[in-house]
C-alpha cells in the first residue's frame, strides 16, 4: 500500500508503536532517569523526595486546526505547555507519558509527524518519554495529551500563594506573540509576521529561568496560559495581593505587535493573549535582585486581582467550555 | 435552572471544578504523599527513588456503553485499570492525574457520577487525585484519561523478561468475569450472573498482591488486560520462554462461568476474555512458595508463546485500532 496514504486502521498497535517509537527520546544522554521505559505495564522514572505532575490536553478543532498548525506543530506545543508548568514551579521537568486518541481514519503520517514534534520538543527538553497510550476515538475526533513529571532537585516549589506586597512581578520570555500569531491566522495575514506566528504554533516556554526563579528566590510563580491578567489575577487570588502591572514597563511587548496589528489589539494580546507560555513571577527586594533573564513589568500592592499602573482591570480570558 | 439537566456548556470551569473537587481524595488519611495538590500549576508528590508512571484512557462507544456501564461504572474502571498497572510492576499506587475531554452537552450529572466513581476508586486504593485537565471536545466525544503514579517501597520493579524455565505461573484475581460479563451484557441477559456483569463494569484488580509477588521473588508479572493468552504470551515474548499453563488449574474458573454462558465460551472467556485487570505473574521454585493469594496455574518451559497442557496457542484478544 502507499505508505502516504495509510490510515491507523491499516495498521496493528505493534505496527504503529514500531514508527513512533524511534521518534522519541527514550533514555537522555545525560543523567539517566529512566529505570524502566516503555513497553512493560509501566514505566520507572528515577525520583527525588519530591515529583512534580501535571496534565494537559489539545483537541483538534478547539487547540489547533489542521489548516494553521502542522502536526509537528501540534507535538511541539503539547510539550511545551506542559513543560511549562512543570518549569512554572520552579522544577525542571524529566519525564512525560502521551496519549493519543484518534479517530481510525487519521492518516498515519499525522501520527509519525505529530511524534516526530513531541519527540525533538521533548529531547530539546532533556524530557524522556516513559510510554503512553493509544485508542481509537469516535469519527472526527482527534486528541492528543501529555502527564509530565519533573523534578524540584531540593528547592522548595513556588507556588502562586507566595506573593506579598512589595514584591515585584517580572517575567521570562515573550508576551502577546502567541494571541498576535493567532490573530493574523485568523485574518488570513500570516505572513506579515511570520514570528509571531511561529509562536502561537510553537511556543519556546523559558523552562530554565523556573529552576532559577526558584533560586532566586521568586515568592510566586505561574505559565501565561490564559492571558497576562486572568493568570496575574490567579497568583493575585492567591496570595491575597494586587499585581499592578506599569504600562510604560509592558509598552516595548505591544510596540513589537503592533505593526502587524494594530496599537489597540498589540495591547489587547499583551494583556489578555493566551498560550504564550512564558512565565510571570514575584520576586522580593528591589528590581535589580530579580535574575537576568527576567523583565520587571510591576508590583506587588495590597489589595485584590490584578491593576494596570494602579487601575483595577477585570481580567479577560479563556475558559475551557465556552471558548 | 434545574440542576439535573444542567449540561457542562452551563457551568465555568471554575464551578465545574467546585462541583467535583469534594469528590477526590486529596489528601490521604495516613502517609501523606501530597505536598502540593491540585490548583497550582502543577501538583507535587513525595516521591522515594523509584516513581512508577503509566496511562490508560478510556472512551465511550469504544471502552464503554451508557447503556451498560454507569458513570460511577467508568469512573471505578479507569482508576481499576491504571492501579493494575502499578501493581504489576510489584508497586503501591500513590496519586494520579486525570484528563476529561467532553462534548459540552454532556451532562453535568455525568461528570459528578464519574468523578464520584473515579474519587471512590481511588479512595479505595489508597491513591490520592493530584489533579487533571478538563477539554471540551466535538459533539458526541467523551474520554476519560488517568496517569497513575506509584511507589516501589525501595523494592526492585518485576517486569515481564524475568521468567525462567521452571517458574511456576500463577495468577491473583479471577479469571474470564469480565468477559463473560461482557457476553451477557450483549445477548442481553445481564440478570442471568450479576456478579460476573459486576466485574465487568467494576474490575478489582487485586491490587495488593503486586507488592507481595514481588517481595516473594515473583520473576515477571503483569496484568490481565487483553486476556489470558495474549498477556502470557507477552511474558513469554519478552522472557524469552514459554507460559503452559494446565487446563485442569483452569477448569474452576470456566466451570464457575459455564452454567451463565456455556461451556464453550466459558473457556473462550478463560483464555481470551480482556479487562479482566487480575495479576499473572511468574514464581521460581515450588508452588508451595507461591503467596497465599495466587494460585498456580501453569509452568513456564523453554520454548516461545503460551501453551496449554504442552499444546502452543495462538493468542487471540484486542487491538486498539481494530476492535
Amino acid at each position: 500500500m502507499d505508505q502516504t496514504r495509510q490510515t491507523l486502521a491499516d495498521l496493528s498497535e505493534e505496527q504503529l508503536l514500531e514508527q513512533i517509537m524511534p521518534l522519541m527520546p527514550l533514555i537522555p544522554g545525560a543523567g539517566d532517569h529512566v529505570a524502566v521505559g516503555p513497553g512493560d505495564d509501566a514505566a520507572i522514572l528515577r525520583t527525588d523526595g519530591a515529583t512534580i505532575v501535571t496534565t494537559d490536553a489539545m483537541i483538534r478543532g478547539r487547540d489547533w486546526r489542521d489548516d494553521w498548525s502542522s502536526p509537528q506543530d501540534v507535538g511541539v506545543k503539547l510539550v511545551a505547555q506542559n513543560v511549562a508548568d512543570v518549569a512554572a514551579m520552579g522544577g525542571r521537568p524529566t519525564g512525560l507519558v502521551v496519549t493519543l486518541l484518534a479517530d481510525p481514519a487519521t492518516p498515519l503520517s499525522w501520527v509519525v509527524d505529530f511524534s516526530e514534534g513531541l519527540g525533538s520538543a521533548a529531547r530539546a527538553a532533556g524530557v524522556v518519554v516513559l510510554g503512553g497510550d493509544l485508542s481509537s476515538a469516535p469519527a472526527g475526533t482527534l486528541a492528543v495529551s501529555v502527564t509530565a513529571l519533573g523534578s524540584l532537585q531540593g528547592r522548595s516549589p513556588v507556588l502562586r500563594s507566595g506573593a506579598r506586597p512589595g514584591d515585584v512581578v517580572a517575567v521570562a520570555g515573550t508576551l502577546g506573540r502567541s494571541g498576535a500569531g493567532l490573530l493574523l491566522l485568523r485574518q488570513g495575514r500570516a505572513d506579515v509576521d511570520p514570528e509571531v506566528v511561529a509562536v502561537h504554533r510553537r511556543p519556546e516556554p523559558p523552562i530554565a529561568e523556573g529552576p532559577r526563579a526558584a533560586a532566586a528566590g521568586a515568592t510566586a510563580m505561574l505559565d501565561v496560559s490564559d492571558g497576562l491578567l486572568r493568570d496575574g489575577a490567579r497568583i493575585g487570588a492567591a496570595s491575597g495581593v494586587c499585581l499592578d502591572f506599569s504600562r510604560a514597563a509592558l509598552a516595548p511587548y505591544a510596540a513589537r505587535l503592533a505593526p502587524a496589528v494594530g496599537e489597540e489589539a498589540a495591547w489587547d494580546c499583551v494583556l489578555a493573549g493566551g498560550e504564550e507560555h512564558s512565565l510571570l513571577a514575584c520576586f522580593p527586594g528591589i528590581p535589580a535582585d530579580v535574575p537576568s533573564g527576567w523583565t520587571v513589568i510591576g508590583l506587588v500592592r495590597a489589595g485584590a486581582g490584578v491593576a494596570v499602573d494602579g487601575q483595577a482591570h477585570t481580567p479577560r480570558g479563556w475558559d475551557h467550555f465556552h471558548g
